[in-house]
């Protein structure tokens, strides 16, 4: 038998510590990440779980000015539409919160799930195409979490969308987006969900999401 | 400004092990896991992230071996189709791989989405439906990392009808199946994925996933 890395408490202690510490940041600093370390944590992240080995991750690094603001734009705009969806206080509040870092974020990342891919020879996905996507969640999940490793905090933008976007960036056919990411220095660090702070919601316990069979 | 946890080089050379040894399990021991194990990972699998603080995750833990034989019989249907779907040396190589280790794992551990949950308010999902299953997968694949910080292997099996399981577990209205877990103590270690050694398919670089916009 092969023996693999032993984790101890210690290690464990600090595990929970990242996880509790990670954040969806909209609050960035401006400040650029240093050469390279962007490639590093890309890296890291492929080493996500992917189904049938097919790594249908593709990353599209948003640089140009251009490019960047008609995101943004389009974020505006789709935020328009979902605050013109609620009324009295939740629209109150909806309105107050910042829910993007589009334009102080020195990193934009899109994130598509390669739907095309041949890679894996369609092994797992047959009854359950959706895991493709899920591999690539799986990969921002991972870059997420090794981005706080490194005090670099990661937001991801929903509001928006995919198809537009992927009409900005000019993505390949085939190419479905998965996920909008800023990635930057957070202007904070917090161990609370920022909607939890702004009183949108709030966790709930474990208790009530286990079901025995 | 708060000051969150810093992470040194050790940590961060140690998490990189945990990211290269995780495994997608199929050959578990049958030794059950100690008593409370699996509530603590779940704890931590709670703290990902969630579109909204929508937390939408919902664990089925399948004990009874009625459910298990049901699921374990509808892994072998699906599979005999994909099987029956390739022909010539793919087909005889398929047919040579363990893709499920449903009978040995003590636990089985079905995933659903609550499609139908209000929590969140519906932050962040209007344009991207989506990524309510998303927030979902980060939870599982913060299982499997915390699983194997503890030893524990996590596999997931996605060769099976997810309509067909939610009805083999009577799955309340609204939730949709994302993953069907197996976990338990792998009989052995790798840093290789699985379909790698068996030559089904081999790792990619990462700059050919990087695209410039």
């Amino acid at each position: 038998m092969t023996e693999g890395p032993q984790f101890d408490s210690d290690f464990r202690r600090q595990f929970r510590e990242l996880l509790v510490w990670r954040r969806d940041v909209r609050r960035f600093q401006c400040t650029p990440l240093p050469h390279g370390l962007l490639d590093e944590l890309l890296a890291l992240a492929c080493l996500a779980p992917s189904v049938g080995l097919s790594e249908p991750w593709r990353f599209v690094q948003v640089d140009s000015p251009a490019a960047r603001n008609a995101v943004t734009a389009e974020f505006e705009r789709a935020n328009g539409v979902a605050l013109a969806d609620l009324s009295g206080d939740r629209a109150s509040l909806y309105a107050k919160l910042k829910l993007a870092g589009l334009r102080e974020a020195p990193v934009h990342l899109a994130v598509f799930t390669d739907r095309s891919t041949a890679k894996g020879h369609g092994l797992g996905r047959q009854t359950m195409p959706e895991t493709l996507d899920y591999s690539v969640v799986a990969a921002i999940h991972t870059l997420w979490l090794a981005a706080r490793t490194v005090g670099v905090g990661l937001g991801w933008v929903s509001i928006l969308d995919p198809q537009r976007v992927a009409a900005i960036l000019d993505a390949p056919e085939g190419w479905s987006l998965t996920a909008y990411l800023c990635l930057g220095y957070p202007e904070e660090e917090m161990d609370l969900p920022e909607l939890e702070r702004a009183s949108w919601e709030k966790r709930a316990g474990l208790r009530e999401r286990i079901l025995p069979r």
